[in-house]
């Protein structure tokens, strides 16, 4: 292991990071809060990052481990220090509640623990939202966008952190990459925050709520998420908005390059947009049918909720834990399913559900005829075995962490519902689960200190799909 | 396909299942009940069974899709016959609960709609046990010991049929092997009821129940399980035969010829033995603690339980689902391990579990070092790429058709816990669930007749390791 190359990594990291909690600082005074609660976190921020940078590395070459190393440290660290402005400002004064929320934010799950929504000053709310901001698209491809990183080891980061089975490069260089990635997640913020600004919010809402969609988080600024606003048109936008941030954000490259051909022949999209309609029409059906709510209404809320969790934002406008049964488990499936590969959802990827379904298909077909071979396709494209298998690894560890969790969790005396729910709304970055005590209306705020510290753990298991955070668990990884 | 052929194998399975219906008319006879429920049920399997023998097969080779269909639709015929007796005897008077009774019986689930027990004549009694003990080997494989069968096409049924990742020949010859299985199977079935005849126990229940413990069923002849018999020697010993059958039969033939190295040896059967030394631990610590139960009682209780849902069996002394949070999810995690390959336990099977553990953390170590090829172990012998790729697709499926099912089932108004575990428990082959309505002292009567055809569907699945069931969906098989 290159140390000395990842700690020079994890210091740029920090320092970026430490650029980007002076936005809440501002926001913070604008409003004329204290900006003690950020002062007390940039400081020792930028202090260990400039610590780490101090070694000179003797190479710069990094090998696949080590960049899942870095990765895998970053994440724990930013979720370490971005807990602090909640515990300074005293909004959440537990740090353990603090770092639950602060992982909650940057892995862009949206489970809370926070009660008293007025006690915490705006500023401090602008860096809660802002955490899925920094999370959605990634810290690490921030980066790289912004610093020169070469070669190989840079490609392996971007693997690490870009959620989905297979991490291409929209133009040959990843510096390029990066920057067209970043600025189309920019422009597509900034559209949404103008869209809700004319739907009558207030800049501090819209932003935040621009942040938060945009992440596939979750956080809002009111305790009732954004039934608060009891507005229609805002709900719609939100919802289409998620939608859109679900999706591959290679497609919106495409688009902008004029190659709408290949969009609409893109099959995940085409996936994701089916699951929508399917989903709201079942459900839709069941509100009208089963509890009685007017057709319009019934597919309006069916809309909203099944965008909010395909694309695993967890937004709230109905407390779905009372709707029928069969609807919940509409919902549980679709936690399951998640975004596109190269969103910025969570879940196991529809690509991902796809080539399985076709593995599976493929493997019926030669138990039948064992001497023909089966190929695997996707988006027209043979898809490898090593992603095959890959992708069954990932299923298989998913539903391995998905038992041990929900199981872990039943320490706390939670039933089964509740810590099966749990356990799959934090590997899957949603935030609501499925039962009243943590769906929309309910809170992680009951769970103790060591069940947090669990459900932190899955959250970023989930956003970093698996492999950075298992790394740092393998005793080979720290042998010389 | 060879159609010819197919015919013909199935004709013989009727024929055979005909004359195995006489031993329960027999046994009806000895009390004095009516012969007619079973001259009616083997009067018409016996005439299909003639009828399919009579074209006569232009070539006696069989591919590997012709066995799968010809296992899969040899248990969906024997469940559709077998349920006859239910209804002509008027004991289940429905043929859909009769069908559920008959597939959960063959399928060794031991899932019940049975209500009324006095009601139920001794012969019909008799074969529900029965079924659980013709099932837990495998017609086939019965019909291959006393049947000239040759070959390759034999080695493909007896895979379909077996369960587990790998199925090996014990010795060179099939029907040799498929000989000496039986000869263990009935060996150790009447060592178990000498056994409980010794514990006081009846000569009908001791057979009875030994039939059910040696298939891992668990339907018994009391209604409330084998704590009707209130008997500590009675329980502990079906919990060491439940252990035992849970086994791979393999060993008993290695121990037979003296190899008992090997068999100390054997990794799945240690970590069999270690799992339920680890569950029956912290089960009994958390009724000691939570409960108040009496350590010996505690231990006792945590042992019987642990065993039968381990060995997928689903016999109950205890109403488990009124047990701590914890020691529920326990038995969850042990529900989904199930047996060892090889043994008439269900679930995924140890070795399987240990397989793709062992290939996860070779990925692991891959994704670290991308230029190494690390190879899975298993029982001292390199596992091939293709059996760990089985394996995962294994794992992959019976992790799909359990969320499936479950939201399949919650059509029926049941809430996700109970919906869950019915899937589970159904597609595992144990029988109860983890909540009040399905578990020890539940039943699955209230269920709508298609949420219970979808849980037969899902018991033959189980059993049948889903191919040669997924087979008969697939329309390619029905393609000239």
């Amino acid at each position: 292991m290159n140390y000395r190359m990842i700690f020079r990594v994890l210091g740029q990291i920090l320092l970026i990071y430490a650029e980007l909690l002076i936005l809440p600082l501002i926001a913070g005074l604008c409003y004329g809060e204290s900006a003690l609660p950020f002062i007390l976190t940039i400081l020792p921020t930028a202090a260990l990052g400039g610590l780490l940078l101090l070694p000179k590395p003797r190479s710069r070459s990094l090998v696949a481990r080590d960049s899942f190393v870095i990765v895998g440290l970053g994440w724990i660290l930013i979720s370490l220090l971005g807990a602090l402005p909640f515990v300074f400002s005293g909004s959440i004064p537990s740090y353990v509640d603090a770092l639950f929320e602060t992982a909650s934010g940057l892995s862009t799950t949206g489970a809370s623990v926070l009660q008293d929504f007025d006690a915490m000053p705006r500023g401090v709310m602008f860096w809660r939202c802002f955490t899925h901001w920094i999370g959605g698209m990634g810290v690490l491809v921030f980066l790289m966008a912004v610093l020169p990183m070469s070669g190989e080891h840079a490609m392996h980061i971007m693997r690490a952190e870009v959620p989905g089975p297979t991490v291409g490069k929209l133009v040959p260089r990843l510096k390029h990459t990066a920057r067209i990635l970043y600025l189309i997640y920019i422009g597509m913020t900034l559209i949404e925050m103008i869209a809700l600004l004319c739907a009558g919010l207030s800049f501090y809402d819209a932003l935040l709520h621009a942040f938060s969609t945009a992440g596939t988080g979750g956080f809002s600024t009111m305790p009732d998420s954004v039934a608060g606003f009891h507005s229609a048109a805002v709900e719609n936008i939100i919802a289409v908005f998620m939608i859109l941030f679900g999706l591959n954000f290679n497609l919106y490259y495409l688009l902008l390059i004029g190659s709408w051909r290949k969009v609409l022949r893109n099959e995940e999209c085409r996936a994701f947009l089916l699951h929508i309609l399917i989903a709201v029409g079942l459900i839709a059906l069941g509100l009208r049918m089963q509890c009685g709510v007017e057709t319009r209404r019934a597919l309006h809320d069916a809309f909203f909720n099944v965008a909010s969790i395909l694309s695993t934002t967890g937004f709230g406008t109905e407390d779905f834990t009372r709707w029928p049964e069969y609807c919940k488990w509409i919902l549980i499936l679709l936690m399951l399913c998640g975004g596109c590969a190269g969103s910025t959802g969570g879940g196991i990827k529809l690509s991902r559900l796809m080539i399985l379904f076709r593995s599976a298909k493929c493997d019926l077909r030669g138990m039948s005829r064992p001497r023909n071979v089966f190929r695997v396709e996707l988006e027209g494209k043979r898809v490898e075995p090593a992603t095959v298998r890959a992708s069954l690894t990932f299923v298989t560890f998913y539903a391995m962490l998905m038992f041990l969790i929900a199981a872990l969790l039943s320490l706390d005396g939670v039933d089964i519902a509740t810590g099966f729910t749990a356990s799959i709304s934090c590997l899957s970055n949603i935030g609501p689960g499925m039962t009243p005590a943590i769906g929309p209306a309910g809170s992680f705020a009951f769970f103790s200190a060591p069940a947090k510290l669990l459900l932190t753990l899955a959250m970023l298991l989930g956003r970093l799909e698996f492999y950075p955070i298992l790394v740092l668990f393998s005793p080979r990884t720290w042998k010389r």
